[in-house]
């Protein structure tokens, strides 16, 4: 190859996810050849993120202070809290704009193989959370795995030990889902927990 | 969202090809989260690459030097020059080992509209190289459309003008390619230009 610099950053490029050789050469090639300017602003970000982006000592979602802006926003229902495993879940939630709670982030769900018990899930700081008293109920938004159950299970234990009532999000036959192309197992959980259409009164 | 210095890193992300909003969260969580030294890395190489890749003077290949490696390059046979729009041209044709001449980038082809002429193409170097009386064939690897075919008559006639002998590449079926899907395109110019198995004495 020509230029060692260029293969340089073919290379540091693949270190992202979903990113191998080529797309990596073809990404390289375009910021070089037409986009220098987005290329700079993507170099500072880069740096800036990684200086300034640690976690919020409340939530442990992602912050650039020591407390993220979710939990000072003294506009948002501080009696919800909603368990997530990861940044990505605040930030899907967040786009869905029907929860105005706050959130707790586990950075991952309880797997004792992988050495991820309670502590390594902060489960110590979401109790000292709910001894505050101001929380009246914790929705569990962990994933519907077996792991995602397990730590869901978990929590709500920990949860009923100081009085706080848990709920998991609904499971069910996803909006614009084509009856015919849902698996089974979900399937099966819409049909047992079929909703009335009208509820009696 | 909960840090204003990861909303900027997805946002610059989104400057890379192919990479939309969703990529992008998922490039800069997964790095914030999982590969923050790769990150490092790729903030560096892109610093490196913007502040030190260039055009080689010669044949306008990226390159960290005035002259670049393949210019550079005694083993290379001097007497042949390939013609190829885009240094990822260059990368392709040097991962097929199949050639040891020199190159010629134009960063482009003819195309009026767009405002390519050959001024842009660089051809007015693309002469004095030829006028060096150095090369002895051109290898015209310009793409199968309708402006590389322009570009490549044009070119070849400028080393007719220098008593030059050009050629282009060949045209037909790929190597591995099911006979049932070649298009018609490829399938008539496969025809024309077919090889005799045993040529005759």
């Amino acid at each position: 190859m020509s230029s060692p610099s260029l293969d340089e950053l073919i290379n540091a490029l693949t270190c992202l996810p979903g990113v191998g050789q080529k797309s990596a050469q073809r990404m390289a090639l375009h910021l070089l050849e037409r986009d220098r300017g987005g290329g700079q602003r993507l170099a500072q970000g880069l740096l800036q993120a990684l200086d300034r982006v640690g976690h919020c000592e409340r939530c442990r979602n992602f912050s650039d202070t020591d407390i993220c802006e979710i939990c000072e926003d003294a506009s948002r229902d501080e009696s919800l809290l909603c368990v997530v495993e990861s940044p990505a879940d605040v930030i899907a939630l967040e786009s869905a704009h029907a929860y105005r709670g706050r959130y707790f982030v586990m950075l991952g769900k309880l797997s004792p193989l992988d050495g991820l018990g309670p502590e390594q899930l902060g489960l110590d700081r979401l109790e000292s959370l709910l001894e505050e008293g101001k929380i009246k109920e914790i929705i569990l938004a962990t994933s519907a795995t077996v792991e995602g159950d397990i730590t869901a299970n978990y929590i709500a234990d920990l949860a009923d030990n100081h009085e706080i009532s848990s709920s998991r999000l609904a499971r069910g036959i996803p909006v614009g889902g084509e009856l015919e192309f849902v698996d089974s197992g979900t399937l099966s959980r819409a049909i047992a927990g079929r909703q009335q259409i009208n509820p009696p009164d």
